[in-house]
């Protein structure tokens, strides 16, 4: 397992301490994920722990433009004009996945993981996170480096952190 | 890395060289995922090869019953009479899929991977598996043993081995 693969199960860890219901209630938050670059990471990774199924209601894995647009409903004007790899298609993406599994909150990723689809404004190792919650949708820009395992691997991980913080600022604030 | 992970990337990359489109060209068949226990680990397999995007269009982690109803078009029948662990939802769900991304074939996983949550009657380990395309769907019963991670990552092996063996039959009858 390598050191990223450890921080990766760290952090869905952590999210499930904070997550699983207690005995006889419900979850105090649900999740769900809308993945391109990551394709199914993020969800494999928070599913991968005993209890996941409280707070965990699903995802989407948008690898396609068309997903994106019909299980997503990402506005094909934001395809056409900004591309899937940019912050208001990560924006979409989560806004989508919220909205479609009707849960508190919601991660995307779209990047380009490599090694071929990378351009001199779009390299390889560009990578959008979005969450959206209740107060609104927030995005991120990264820049990674690495082969293609590499890259999904630190995106999948940089998705998992930023839901991780919208957690627990949300946890915070009830 | 465990062998059962060998053999994930194994029959992925299999896939890959038969369905990366050629140059020019596109591919012979499109697939998307529907995952229940496997929670988007049979996409992430799928999508960890450079050239996938030319053939997965993406998939959908349904973990919640309302998830496979709604994204999936599950009938609230099955889940009410058969439940999520059934080879009638199992076939549903890859149907599901195979209409909501518009693809040639779909695959499907639905089952109990533990440590809670299995009965008698469906214990944990319990897996059924599905592929649909343009012929019908057939759906297969396994019974897997061991921990949360081993019953996940044999239920994903087997998903990609059965979308394997419609891939190769497919292409065959072409």
């Amino acid at each position: 397992m390598s050191p990223s693969s450890q921080e990766i199960q760290t952090l869905a860890t952590r999210i499930n301490q904070l997550l699983i219901a207690p005995a006889g209630g419900k979850s105090p938050l649900t999740v769900a994920t809308a993945e391109s670059c990551t394709g199914g990471g993020v969800a494999a990774a928070l599913t991968s722990l005993a209890g996941s199924s409280d707070y965990v209601m699903g995802g989407i894995v948008s690898y396609s433009n068309a997903a994106k647009a019909s299980l997503l409903g990402v506005p094909q004007e934001i395809l056409d004009t900004r591309g899937a790899v940019s912050p208001e298609c990560a924006r979409a993406m989560a806004e989508g996945a919220r909205r479609a599994l009707g849960t508190d909150l919601a991660v995307s990723t779209t990047g380009i993981a490599g090694p071929g689809g990378g351009t001199a404004r779009k390299p390889v190792g560009l990578v959008y996170i979005a969450v959206a919650g209740r107060e609104g949708v927030t995005a991120a820009e990264h820049h990674f480096t690495g082969d293609r395992a590499t890259v999904t691997s630190a995106a999948t991980e940089a998705a998992l952190a930023m839901l991780l913080a919208r957690i627990e600022r949300d946890l915070t604030l009830r």
